[in-house]
């Protein structure tokens, strides 16, 4: 398999967690989000993947894009260590917690998002600042309620063993402690972000571990 | 099963058509997004879904969040009328379909993020329409592209019977049709909501057949 992967984007981070977690080999193609503008916005990339957004895995001869969907199929052909409880209920919280990251905290505050405040625009970086804060606030709030009042909730996102929630859970966390946000009000995420950076497959995956990181 | 709906939400809507696909009944719980500033964010349903968004379906006395994450539950409970292909990769397709829209285009153009740019950011009128316009546009873009280059595409996004890509598909396009987007760079979408919307589940799923519909 070959990953198309920015050593920041956490995105791309998610579904190295989960290849790393199933032990599956794959080799890293960096595209990077800055240079010129963008080698994701080149004809290349674009043939690869029409959105122009990292991560895209290729695999048994075609090309998948959006971390979610990949993970899944990565669940599905590598059944080893499941990142997905085996109750249908379960499941469905879990994929809750994940899109709660993927669908309602990280679309607001990529590179794009921040990239069209500024230039269509024009805000200026404390305004940017500001609307990061307000929806990385706004996605940490209800994931943390979601979290500390689960019952299901254990060592990790979902039971003691991490699934699909905890791939989500860490790149946020990691995103959010760039920007400096506090995570004291977030202590259930703070402590299952311990647990999972306790994990070999996790650090593996962090972005200072890939082979395009910079300082 | 209670749907905690609003009849103009359009991940409320994709969830309908899913129970409607599936024929399995369902009452539907109206939470009005506009009126006293929104009852999503009342706390009687904060207490039911901590988001504060739309939908939410309360099944086997638990409330799930999330319309992906509610459809993959449907999918996985009544088998009849699968919304998803059989085969891994098809899977992945459809997914990454239905996130295209779920990730990458509707959360930057929903009504909490319309009033954030309004009331935060005091955005002119004709500023909110350019971002609509630009995220949806550039959602739109991406979508097409995807089809029209699927050898999977068939009378519907995958194949020739509706899946999860079309419950998402649907919903966006009733949306780029309520800002007056021009569909014409889009025939392949075009093409896909036309299939479905001859179909009497996509047809009773419609905001305008809610009971909560306004005019």
């Amino acid at each position: 398999m070959k990953l198309y992967t920015y050593f920041r984007s956490s995105a791309a981070y998610r579904v190295r967690i989960a290849l790393n977690l199933k032990g599956i080999g794959y080799e890293s193609i960096p595209v990077h989000l800055l240079k010129n503008g963008g080698e994701q916005h080149d004809d290349a990339y674009r043939a690869v993947n029409p959105s122009e957004l990292v991560p895209a895995l290729e695999t048994e001869g075609v090309t998948l894009g959006q971390s979610m969907a990949i993970i899944e199929y990565l669940d599905e052909t590598h059944p080893m260590m499941p990142l997905l409880p085996p109750d249908a209920l379960g499941r469905a919280r879990v994929r809750a917690l994940a899109q709660t990251v993927a669908c309602d905290t990280h679309p607001l505050t990529n590179l794009r998002v921040l990239r069209h405040l500024k230039g269509a625009l024009g805000l200026s970086e404390e305004d940017r600042n500001a609307w990061y804060r307000h929806w990385l606030g706004e996605g940490m709030r209800v994931l943390e309620a979601q979290l500390a009042n689960g019952a299901a909730t254990g060592r990790f996102c979902h039971g003691d063993m991490p699934t699909m929630a905890d791939c989500f859970l860490v790149p946020q966390v990691f995103n959010a402690r760039r920007f400096d946000i506090d995570l004291a009000p977030y202590p259930t995420i703070a402590r299952i972000d311990a647990a999972c950076v306790d994990i070999p497959a996790f650090q593996a995956a962090h972005p200072s571990q890939q082979p395009d990181a910079e300082g």
